[in-house]
């Protein structure tokens, strides 16, 4: 119920995962709402066409303060279909809905995997070379220990390995400048604590300008310098495909020349569209959730789906719980040591 | 003697410079590089053309840490140039070459006005609604504390007004949310300074998607998450610039329309292009100091010195101090207050 352009994108998408990608899919939500719509697309009873609806009264807007979203709305679509998660009636929960009140619902209800501390969200970033790099957290957590920054070195490793199938991903910490002295109080020590996690093919440091060559295959970074990081990609793409609309239309000369040139700026989009990558996994926590865009078009919804599936068939929570296992083994091996 | 394309962009841009904007100029650095290049361009004898040389030795690398550049090379290009400034030889500094160390020697060298703790570097940012946005800090202080974003804001607003002409320029504070209440500690601390700071017009939080809106015409943030922002920008354009470039250059339909769309390639490179804008000044030093870019070119150069001339004919450090004092008093009645 929560998106943009609920319900009729989630409908969309969730009929087209179901027809192509063999899952069968519960829209949580109001039945007065979800039914008239999906008849429309002519499905005719629970089940049909993979589809069933599970009812929800309540929904949480797009601009509620998650805090209270989560207190005061107990039978919300967003938690009614979280709870599904929890008890085993679903598999996996996508949502294009409120992200902060779904981040704060999965991790109440589906607590967090065994050893991690935070939960992190982990963005698919476009890049130059074609294949995206996995940027976490883009805005689980504000406030960071370093500590927190390895597990989720950690996960983005596993989740890379598990899901995206790249053998060995190199794993690197967002700062600014490439020598290990460089950065903040957080970055220093979490370089350090990275340095000696195995595991991981940590590579070091990486700078803003790295993340679109797609240098690494990850990068590790606080919540609040991840968000801060989607946000502006999204807003500086925004202004110069305003630029140049602008500046395209400006004359009959210019004009004639987009047409031509309409093939290309076609593939452009395609290689930028976040709805190519669906949605983004919030790594760590009991359950698998995936959470997308707000503005996520029918497409993005079903590719969302796919992603979620993708999890589940690929058991990415067993690897992320082995491996964060593994490192704390490793490490109380190493404090333990220190402390002798 | 520092720039990537130094000593020419720097000779060629102080010739503009010097021809067009009123000012003389001391080119600083190794005598037998500068002679030649000078009288290849037309100079003969020092005061020639507004232009004279000033010895110095040694030259401080791209790529050398900036700690060991400022302890070791006592009679580095850029340490003899500031010292001009510090000793009233020069007005102003303006460098190319090697950021962290020009920032750490300006510090050690000029020291910082009174009641400031940390000077800033301040960017301006181009932005889609023609004037440009001034972020702050951008990597002068990886870990800030509150009361420096504060004394930035101040400095910036100081700075927006004397020289950039903005009569009562508008302060976001960087965070990943509007409401007072998201951020992080730094920016939730922040944000309660902020709010009491009577003499800036504070208009709350910003996110990254409103940097390049122009929405505010300053955004605070900590070194650390600005330089981020910083170079995450030049990454992304330069992907998407390199994108289009590819995609346009694929078929001769798109390479025929791409020909004709010229002129409006030409008006938007015009407008992102940080040439233009020049150098970024940093805030709260006893001195006019002005950091362009690396790869900054003549043109890049001229309007940096442009930029260092705007700074010292409008007097931006004594209504910095000024400012600071004054916020400095308030504050000591509110805590004063408080106290009793």
């Amino acid at each position: 119920m929560g998106g943009d352009h609920a319900p009729q994108a989630e409908i969309d998408g969730a009929l087209a995962a179901a027809r192509d990608l063999g899952v069968r899919i519960a829209l949580v939500g109001q039945p007065d709402k979800l039914e008239p719509e999906l008849r429309r697309c002519g499905w005719h009873h629970q089940g049909d066409r993979g589809i069933e609806i599970v009812e929800a009264p309540e929904v949480v807007r797009m601009d509620e303060p998650a805090a209270i979203a989560v207190r005061r709305k107990k039978r919300s679509s967003l938690r009614v279909a979280i709870k599904l998660v929890a008890e085993g009636h679903a598999d996996g929960f996508v949502t294009a809905g409120n992200t902060g009140a779904a981040m704060a619902t999965a991790m109440m209800v589906l607590g967090t995997l065994p050893g991690v501390d935070r939960p992190a969200l982990a963005a698919l970033i476009p890049t130059r070379a074609g294949r995206p790099t996995l940027l976490l957290d883009v805005g689980a957590n504000s406030d960071c220990k370093p500590t927190h920054l390895a597990q989720f070195a950690i996960m983005g490793d596993a989740y890379a390995r598990a899901v995206l199938g790249i053998e060995r991903p190199t794993v690197g910490l967002m700062s600014i400048g490439e020598e290990e002295v460089k950065g903040n109080e957080l970055t220093k020590e979490a370089f350090a604590l990275l340095r000696e996690l195995e595991q991981i093919n940590f590579v070091g440091n990486v700078e803003g300008r790295d993340v679109f060559t797609g240098a690494v295959d990850i990068i590790i970074t606080d919540g609040f310098t991840g968000n801060v990081m989607l946000k502006l990609s999204e807003g500086l793409s925004e202004m110069m495909i305003a630029l140049i609309r602008r500046e395209l239309s400006a004359s009959v000369i210019t004009r004639t020349g987009a047409m031509l040139a309409r093939p290309a700026f076609r593939r452009i989009k395609r290689q930028l569209d976040y709805a190519e990558i669906g949605g983004a996994p919030l790594l760590g926590v009991r359950g698998v959730v995936m959470i997308a865009h707000g503005s996520s078009s029918a497409r993005a919804i079903r590719n969302a789906i796919r992603n979620a599936r993708d999890f589940v068939l690929n058991a990415a929570n067993e690897k992320i719980e082995r491996n964060i296992a593994t490192a704390l083994l490793d490490r109380k091996e190493v404090s333990g040591a220190a402390v002798e």
